[in-house]
């Protein structure tokens, strides 16, 4: 069986023909974002649609949170990202009837996502009831140098017949969010979150609209203006408090066409007057049209040619792959290239799902590609955590903690999780933001922001452990009752992911103090401070099962009764949905990769016998309930040298979204596991390792790659590596030698002096190990049942 | 400091004159209750009123259940308690003034509750603003023979002037609840419960009304009749779909007086038709009538005459105990005596606490005073339990367990807890209502129920434990991530109380099959089955701590971090309303009897001195955040010597509700913490132990105490225990000689040949244990900072 969905191509992304039934699959891969301002990829003409969205990084609703049976420390208010006003919308009626493509005739219709341009196009050919033929070209972009701005390109061609032609293009603020809350207070708080404060319409084509948000108190302001080419008979702009619309009549003569090109401009503030607000978007606005379309395109495109210069991923052999690396790379690049002190939610700004939340992903998955392609945005992201520090320090004194605990999920950076074993227990968030703030840093060198953002995160969030932990009376340190990143372990005492990534916490804070003596004394910490947190890290737990051999994901894990995998049946997946936390939790078995994770992530704490070892035993637990697992099991097979077993999970990650494997689609993109297809090539199958001063490489190919090549951003130069079966070049582009392995052999590569190496023998990793039932990636993956597309060209379902 | 409330007297409770500021603790501990019918002890006229609270057992409104994130498993609906319409009420207007107890003059006011009468009298002299002198003498009962009638006898009498008055006598029936809930839906489903279905007058003295609960779809039906006695100008009575209402307009000469008794009928449905409900009352009503007040007052005295003959409870030496210890015996019998197949809540009929929702506790405290004191009752509650098998056997479905998963909490039989790891988890209670069934048996021999319903209980649960638990390795049964008696150390494995239960479930239900071979037949169950009950019972794992000698809580319970006790203030008790469950779960704290409480419920398995070392160690780690600690603590504490703090124990659950030790007495009274009296004064003082064939006693009194004598019913004979400081005496009043133990040794007690036995010497039990800081019992009585009743006598804060 395949699934193909989208035709292949090597930079972009399309769909040819129409199936309404797949309409969330292609609105939520075509959608458009910077990192301030997403828009779903829906029809131009607003219907047929599933989730209409339109998002701004950070705007949210309040909402009550509520409890069966409430609980000390437990959060009072929720947060939930809503629709801001949407200027996406731009309908047509042809003659006198609406232009749908469910009615009349649909001749052609082409959607392709592009990724070099940053353009989304739509092409169609339509026939209406009546019998007129029209052309419908659109271009739509998010711009990448102008964060408040959206543009359309909107073109509509009469072919036989003259025809008379409405275009209404609009700004709309009543769009419904899909009702996700069962409660009845949750959803009233969020069925009409946005109250009208002011409205105009002006020179017959600009309007702007502004709201706030009746709890949350944000002020929002959306702006339109419109340049028209063509015979127009009438152009004529009206706001009302909650819409705003150009209307545009012609009537075009066979073979003419209309022109209309559209600016949208989108700010918002919590603090702001409604008069600032206002000229804000009218001033980008304006400065759009100045532009113009060609002229937003083209900052557009050099904007992307400069990203993919640095950071393409080329995969030889394999299109479907080239096409889902770029693809993964361009929504990571879309969710946060403007965020800019913004954070990165775990659907980007493509959707609502998990009520555009933030997690630990960010940090953990997101992080390490954006440090290396795009470290401007990895700063911002860090920059948004660490302002989020009063929340932080008020959640860890309202725990009796000290430092920081930063919250398991969130908007603003207070705590929204409501179901604490698996929220605030999973303290490792804490640590995984204290490690993406130490790769950051090993990456850029940034000195700024470690003296300004940088030690303070790492301070509180060792200060965290310190409180967290105890040491008992043998001189080790334990974290114990905590969540580790396997949801269906929680509770648990000593979860290694956890201890290692706050050991690297700990050394990494009382390092950047000595390095930064003064900030240090700023935040108050003695010479004595550091010396506990090192000697915290030196001493603490790292639980080990001596006769397995293996690491336990946490104290006692390796003892506990297994699942009863083979008394599982195959739509009791995920094991959440069918079975009580309390079983779950008491028996072994694994969500997502944590022992796995640490394999990864503190790769340096593991010999490799260890390494093959635990990947082969945690593989027969892991039911990969989570969007979060294949690309660390991706990462870690290929390490131990199982190379097809790391395709599979490589081809799962990269196929989450394109084929909507979880069959959540409508809630928006997995960006996280998208971020997870470019480590799975580039630590995986390319072998980057970053813990230490050195980065390292170990590039080995699956069957079916003739070339790997990715580039690595490293202190203001770039870094390619070209790996081929048979061997890699290394290659840099500017600034002094850079020092790296290769197969832990040290070598120097200078800018023009590219240096090649062998790729050495490989041991025999012996059989690949095996998955519980059901969940072998290829099992997986092959679970979706809808039919294939014929018109698809070949992607397979389990790549080879 | 002392906190002394209410007047002592022997065989009833009262407070004389009135402050408002304690009335909550008036309504609930002056409850009356037959365990069919509960009316809180409110003034007759209705105000002030704290918690105006009338109950019928098993009237309950459904709603829904809120999560910020809910889980498989997760109950939909709640269950509420309501109020039904509420007979008690009436009102009085004197000239043209309502009689209100806070305008004019109150020159006096007694209530008294009356143990061997069963009737709250109240009398009442008032001077109203205008200078009108009245004197109130009223006299309620709810009948313990006429299951569904209440009554009350009120006299009106003018004391220097004539007066002109009004009697309203009413049924009400919207009294509101107390609103507990936050959650809006919750509490629009809970405000008005109740929908009109039929009301009617007749003959100016009698009225009826009928109602339907709106989503549970109960029946409920209430009528009343009067007698008025005394010159009255008119009588009246009118009804509408809400309310009912009898006036009685008189005019009294000086020294004149006017007298109304009055009749109230109860009965509830789901699915009896209006008609016949309203039959049913009316026909109650009319019985009462007949037999009028003295009628009904003598019946009731008749009643509580038998059972104080059989259980009273003699106190010698200490005058306030002598109170609490009948009061405490008088509401446990209150809760129960006529629940018939209805359950045995929380709070008894005594208020809206814990929604009316039953616990373990009823099987596990309640339970054992009804098995020797009121053994009809106890068979009545668990027929509840037997009758709720289907909703237990769907709930262990639904966990994809066997057999029969009981409640956590619940009315109807359905779990309504919200909060899995203190409630799901919790699986000790079918334990607890297995070991209820084996103790009802043992003292009992009711073959008839054994065969009728505990064969089946017994098997079901016996089935649940074989699916929960697993063997290892070495042969060994283990029960998993479940939660004990302490709530604060949640998702153990093999907690040792549950385990020992469990053991105890597992053995009486192979046993009872075995006697009831064709009941285990219906159930399928076969030999083999049976043998791997006791297998598993005899493999059970029971966690022991070699090297302090002591049984662990649960693995690995003496190896966790000790809770900070020392750096914890007084005003951050109870831990869980100031910290979070993440940091409680994790340490060693324990809010109730676990361990110690399997000292007592399984004391064979364990020696005295391992008994000594455990409840030492467990009295350092017991914060006694639950009200069900001390009782346990007592018992055990007087085991191992330790009497003066056994005293303090009993002296912290016999004023739990008397003095209003955890300011909740607004929620109705701790019917389980009252049980818990008799249990420390029996089991505890009086060293009863009844695991056995053979029932044990081993008196030793307290200092202050002169006599302890109580009654235990034993297969349809009283056997009473008279124990003075030097020797005991047993006696039986009738039946076949009855073999017991005294202090270990083997004695034969025939009726008319009572047999006196000496009390030995005791061994020095050495110091006793110390309790973490602030909640050593002293502690937590003195903790109730409200000034004391100038006038009340001697109940000391802590007895000496």
């Amino acid at each position: 069986m395949s699934h193909r969905s989208f035709d292949v191509a090597d930079w972009g992304i399309g769909w040819s023909g129409w199936e309404e039934t797949r309409l969330a699959r292609r609105e939520s891969v075509f959608s458009l974002a910077n990192g301030h301002l997403g828009w779903r990829g829906t029809l131009d003409e607003g219907d047929p649609c599933v989730v209409s969205g339109a998002y701004l990084n950070g705007v949210h609703e309040q909402h009550p949170m509520p409890y069966a049976e409430g609980g000390y420390g437990y959060p009072d208010a929720g947060e939930s990202v809503i629709n801001v006003p949407d200027g996406k919308v731009i309908r047509l009626i042809v003659g006198d009837e609406p232009f749908d493509i469910r009615t009349g005739t649909l001749e052609s219709h082409e959607q392709f996502l592009d990724f070099r341009s940053g353009v989304l196009r739509r092409d169609v050919r339509w026939t209406s009831p009546a019998g007129l033929t029209v052309r419908l070209r659109s271009r739509r972009l998010l711009s990448l140098t102008h964060r408040s701005v959206a543009a359309v390109d909107y073109e509509i061609a009469a072919v036989s017949d003259a025809v008379e032609v409405t275009v209404v293009s609009e700004i709309v603020s009543d769009e419904p969010l899909p009702e996700v809350h069962r409660d009845e207070r949750v959803r009233a708080a969020l069925r009409a979150p946005l109250s009208p404060v002011a409205h105009r319409a002006a020179d017959d084509t600009r309007a702007t609209l502004e709201f706030r948000t009746r709890r949350s108190g944000i002020g929002v302001a959306v702006a339109m203006d419109h340049l028209v080419e063509g015979r127009a008979a009438s152009v004529d702009t009206e706001a009302s408090s909650e819409q705003a619309r150009t209307t545009v009549q012609a009537r075009l003569g066979a073979g003419e066409s209309l022109r209309l090109v559209k600016f949208v401009g989108h700010e918002w503030s919590p603090s702001l007057s409604p008069g600032a607000l206002r000229d804000r978007v009218e001033a980008a606005v304006g400065a759009a049209a100045r532009l113009g379309w060609d002229g937003l395109a083209h900052e557009q495109r050099a904007y992307l040619d400069a990203f993919w210069k640095a950071s393409d991923v080329i995969v030889d052999g394999v299109p479907w792959l080239q096409q889902a690396v770029r693809f993964a790379l361009f929504q990571v690049m879309q969710s946060a290239a403007r965020a800019e002190v913004r954070s990165i939610p775990g659907k980007g700004l493509s959707g609502p799902g998990y009520e555009g939340h933030t997690f630990w992903d960010a940090e953990a998955f997101v992080l390490p590609v954006l440090t290396y392609c795009l470290p401007e945005a990895a700063r911002g992201a860090l920059q948004w955590r660490h302002s989020t520090l009063d929340h932080a320090r008020a959640r860890a004194r309202q725990l009796h903690l000290a430092g920081a605990a930063f919250p398991w999920r969130t908007i603003s950076g207070s705590e929204c999780s409501g179901y604490w074993p698996a929220g605030t227990a999973a303290f490792h968030v804490s640590a995984d933001i204290s490690a993406a703030v130490l790769r950051y840093l090993r990456a850029t060198g940034d000195g700024e922001f470690e003296r300004r953002e940088g030690v303070e995160i790492l301070v509180e969030t060792a200060r965290l452990w310190m409180a967290l932990g105890r040491w008992d009376d043998d001189g080790v340190f334990h974290l114990d009752g905590v969540t580790g990143p396997d949801e269906y372990s929680a509770l648990v005492d000593d979860n290694v992911f956890t201890n290692l990534m706050a050991q690297r916490n700990l050394r990494g804070a009382a390092a950047s103090v000595r390095t930064h003596p003064a900030r240090g004394q700023d935040l108050g910490v003695s010479a004595g401070e550091c010396d506990e947190w090192d000697a915290a890290a030196a001493a603490m737990a790292v639980p080990f099962d001596a006769g397995l051999g293996i690491h336990q994901q946490y104290a006692g894990s390796t003892e506990r009764e297994r699942w009863d995998f083979d008394g599982t049946a195959r739509e009791q997946y995920p094991l959440q949905d069918h079975f009580p936390y309390f079983d779950i939790y008491r028996k072994q078995v694994v969500k997502q990769a944590d022992l796995v994770l640490a394999l990864h992530l503190a790769h340096e704490q593991f010999s490799d016998e260890e390494t093959a070892r635990a990947f082969a035993y945690y593989e027969g637990l892991t039911v990969r309930d989570s969007s979060l697992s294949a690309p660390a099991q991706s990462i870690v097979a290929a390490r131990v040298g199982h190379l097809p077993l790391a395709m599979d999970y490589l081809t799962e990650a990269a196929t989450i979204d394109l084929d909507d494997l979880r069959n959540d689609i409508d809630d928006g993109l997995h960006i996280a596991a998208l971020a997870g297809v470019w480590s799975a090539l580039v630590c995986g199958f390319g072998g980057m390792r970053d813990g230490g001063d050195i980065v390292a490489f170990a590039p080995r190919l699956a069957s079916s790659m003739k070339r790997l090549s990715f580039g690595v951003r490293h202190r203001e130069r770039v870094l390619r590596v070209d790996a081929r079966p048979e061997g890699t070049t290394y290659s840099l582009d500017a600034g002094p030698p850079m020092t790296l392995r290769h197969f832990g052999q040290e070598l120097v590569v200078s800018p023009g002096d590219p240096v090649t190496r062998d790729t050495p023998p490989r041991a025999d990793p012996g059989p690949p190990p095996s998955q519980p039932r059901w969940r072998s990636p290829r099992e997986v993956i092959e679970a979706d049942d809808e039919p294939a597309r014929e018109d698809s060209p070949a992607r397979p379902a389990v790549a080879g």
